[in-house]
């Protein structure tokens, strides 16, 4: 194991999240925020530890192997969320350090999951807003661009495995280099950032707010500012905001082959189609089912819209909500929430900024599953299964399908372990739909969507600790695809032979 | 496709269908009940339908592949689900054909989900009430031994289709013709029911009682005749239908193992052990859970009691209960609800009468996962996974894994058309477990175990026509394990090459 070299990319990591943190702490600074210096102390102690690892422990080699891969990654968003929660704590903003740490990751891992209650979230001082929505836009960078920037050095072989089975075009066959692939989606993930605040902006937004809802969505991470979310802002904002979700929940790639004029093979993708197809069926089967159902979707148009961005915030694992704060996630129709419930599964497409089980997954557990069907009918068959237009070999329907059945654990894991927490806090009602609750909020953590059903429909506040710290866990393993942090905790890494 | 053959085939079926109908007519018409004419009527169109197959559908030839093997199985299972419904019609006893095929199907997949409301199974005939816990008892002979009798005549292939993925020590090895080893099975099974007729009946139940339970039982079925399941029985009943259902969560070859004194052999059954200890570990903590949570598990040995028959109701999917009327389901700890929630995917081991997943297919699932992760750590690893003491293919952890993934996207539409629901019956509170109900009780149908939370846990009886067709549906094809029916409906199998 190469531990200097691990250690050495963690100081760079520190130096990078210390850099981030300066934009927050001009920003409270100009506003004339108390909460400045929390930022400064946190700068501070990640430019410590920074320079005493990078200065310290030099590399001898450079040789990295895809298990040291994993443990860097797993060890970057750790890092991230442990010193990133310091601004909260330090200026008394979130008190316990459990709780910051719960908000942290799950920004970073553009989760959107909160302990906040509403009027906490609209008390908050905006340099805490900006960091707390910040690290959305940054989480959501580091999926696409950050984890294929620091492993350029290394062999193709680990850039693949760290994407997992990412089928489709790639745009690796077009530009060689890591590293200049790393900057052309870096461009276009910050193109489009500035086109959604520009729009906002537009449709009457005011800036603060636009920016912050822009870092969301980009990250398709789900914090908002506002205690109802997005509820209470213009038609015209919700559907800029649904249709920027659904953009951030396409395979970059796809966009740089439309900047490359290769729109042929850009809208011939498989998935881009299955993708627009849930969306379509989605939204008209809960336009029906919640027209004239609701107190706020009494015309047409009213319940399309609302239907259009939960199905958004949803699939796309965002997790924004239009739904007033006079009613509820809960109160939405037995269909409605169904539908939603199994959409948090699918996720948005691979190569997005969305978490999930990714289109391509769902896509290739279909393959697999035809291909166990034939072989069941006719043992002999041997035919191969073809997805976006290239034979699937069997190693890759293997990987996705042990990949479903490890999430589907670890889904289980973190809902038996909320089943714990005795939630003492809670009425009779609320205790009746306990198992709801738990089940919706490891679907809801582990696939980085935020909302949940039941009593956690208002935010995470009433767990315990452990809990907390479960959901917290379970959030950085479903952003990254649980195979590096589970790997980096398991001693199959750590064995030698 | 040999046509002939199947008809040929569904004809003795319903002859067999016919014959078994003889028995609950005879009690009737002993008990001077009026409903012995109902079974008369459904025995005499069997008969027909039967004879009319037999007679005038000669097959040809006996050429039969597994495409015929899994359209029999299919056939069969529909055929006694809808014929084995007519009583229950005729008599008046359930007035609706949908919810009689639905207790039918229920009955045969041993499943022993119920559309009765409790008055109405208390003043059920008694006639009736044995038909309907018959049905348990050949369901349950069917999945160990019918279908493996009725293609003895066929392939070893095609018998290998229909006991799937079924690992360990199979009987096949020691006993080498079909026949011999269904004769054996036969035995074992009829043996465990007169034992524990018998020890219920020293216990104190009456005869009728222990007869009907220990069908319930034997087929991990779990119609009770009474509104409270087993909770009015005296403790010592209680215990004794606790190990039973355990007992026949074992895979029956073991049993086999151990006449021959093959002892070593049977104990060396890793899935035995992995079995044990789900059980240890569940009864554990569900007993520190409950123990003086519920007014009726004030002592330890109370506890203790109903966590063990709770646990070895829902692990061999069963599904009877200890709760009594005065409380419910939904009035339990929510650990152990949860525990009781996953406890129901998982099953009783393969070969047993029980349904779910089964417990080697979940060791399987785990070997997949750990062989996926070394494989992530270092891809030129292709170290070779082994479960009972033999090397598992790669076909098999295949095979496993699209299985596991085809089950949940079976539970999952399951789910989604029960959201269509409007379960206008419901209160307000309800509604708001609806999405609680809806999920268990796909899953609960799906894996054979009967009873669901929510508003579903005093019955299926809200739900419209169409849950309970989808449900039935979602029984069979639990119960043969998806493929057989998936298939039969399947073009694939239909499309000539």
């Amino acid at each position: 194991m190469n531990y200097r070299m691990i250690f050495h990319t963690t100081g760079k990591v520190a130096l990078v999240l210390a850099a981030l943190l300066v934009i927050p702490m001009i920003l409270s600074a100009c506003l004339l925020e108390a909460c400045w210096w929390a930022f400064a102390i946190t700068i501070g102690i990640s430019l410590v530890v920074g320079l005493v690892l990078l200065l310290c422990l030099k590399p001898k080699s450079n040789v990295f192997f895809s298990r040291e891969g994993l443990i860097i990654v797993s060890l970057a968003w750790i890092y991230v969320s442990l010193i990133g929660a310091l601004p909260f704590v330090i200026s008394g903003a979130i008190p316990s350090y459990i709780d910051a740490l719960f908000e942290t990751a799950s920004g970073f891992s553009t989760t959107g999951a909160t302990i906040l209650q509403g009027e906490q979230i609209e008390t908050m001082a905006k340099g805490l807003l900006f960091w707390r929505s910040f690290t959305h836009w940054i989480g959501g960078m580091g999926v696409i661009v950050f984890v294929m920037a620091l492993v350029s050095g290394a062999s193709d072989r680990s850039m693949h495995i760290l994407r997992a089975e990412m089928p489709g075009p790639t745009v690796d066959k077009i530009v060689p280099k890591a590293r200049t692939t790393a900057k052309i989606l870096y461009l276009i993930y910050i193109g489009f950032t500035v086109i959604e605040i520009i729009a906002l902006i537009i449709a009457g937004m005011p800036i603060f707010d636009a920016v912050v809802h822009a870092f969301g969505t980009a990250g398709t991470g789900g914090f908002g500012i506002r205690a109802d979310s997005i509820a209470s802002y213009s038609p015209a904002c919700q559907w800029i905001i649904t249709v920027f979700m659904l953009l951030f929940g396409v395979n970059f790639n796809l966009y740089y082959l439309m900047i490359m004029r290769k729109f042929r093979s850009a809208f011939s993708s498989r998935e881009l189609w299955i993708y627009c197809g849930i969306i379509v069926v989605s939204i008209t089967a809960i336009s029906i089912n919640i027209t004239k159902q609701l107190s706020y979707t009494q015309t047409v148009g009213d319940g399309i819209r609302h239907a259009a961005f939960q199905v958004a915030a949803f699939l796309t694992t965002t997790g924004y909500s239009t739904i007033p704060a006079s009613s509820s996630v809960n109160a939405l129709p037995i269909f409605t929430k169904g539908l939603l419930f199994l959409l948090m599964f699918i996720g948005g497409s691979a190569g997005s900024t969305a978490g999930g089980l990714k289109v391509s997954r769902v896509a290739l557990l279909g393959c697999a599953i035809r291909k166990e069907l034939k072989r069941v009918l006719n043992p002999r068959n041997t035919n191969a299964v073809k997805f976006e237009g290239k034979v699937v070999s069997d190693e890759v329907l293997h990987g996705v399908t042990s990949y479903f059945a490890l999430y589907m654990i670890i889904i289980a894991v973190t809902f038996i372990v909320l089943c714990f927490d005795p939630v003492t806090k809670l009425s009779a009602d609320s205790v009746m739909s306990a198992v709801e609750t738990n089940i919706t909020a490891a679907v809801s953590c582990v696939n980085n969507i935020g909302p949940a059903y039941g009593f956690a429909a208002s935010g995470y506040y009433m767990y315990n600790w452990l809990s907390k710290l479960v959901l917290t866990i379970a959030m950085i393993l479903g952003r990254l695809e649980i195979y590096p942090l589970l790997l980096a905790c398991s001693p199959l890494t750590w064995i030698k032979r």
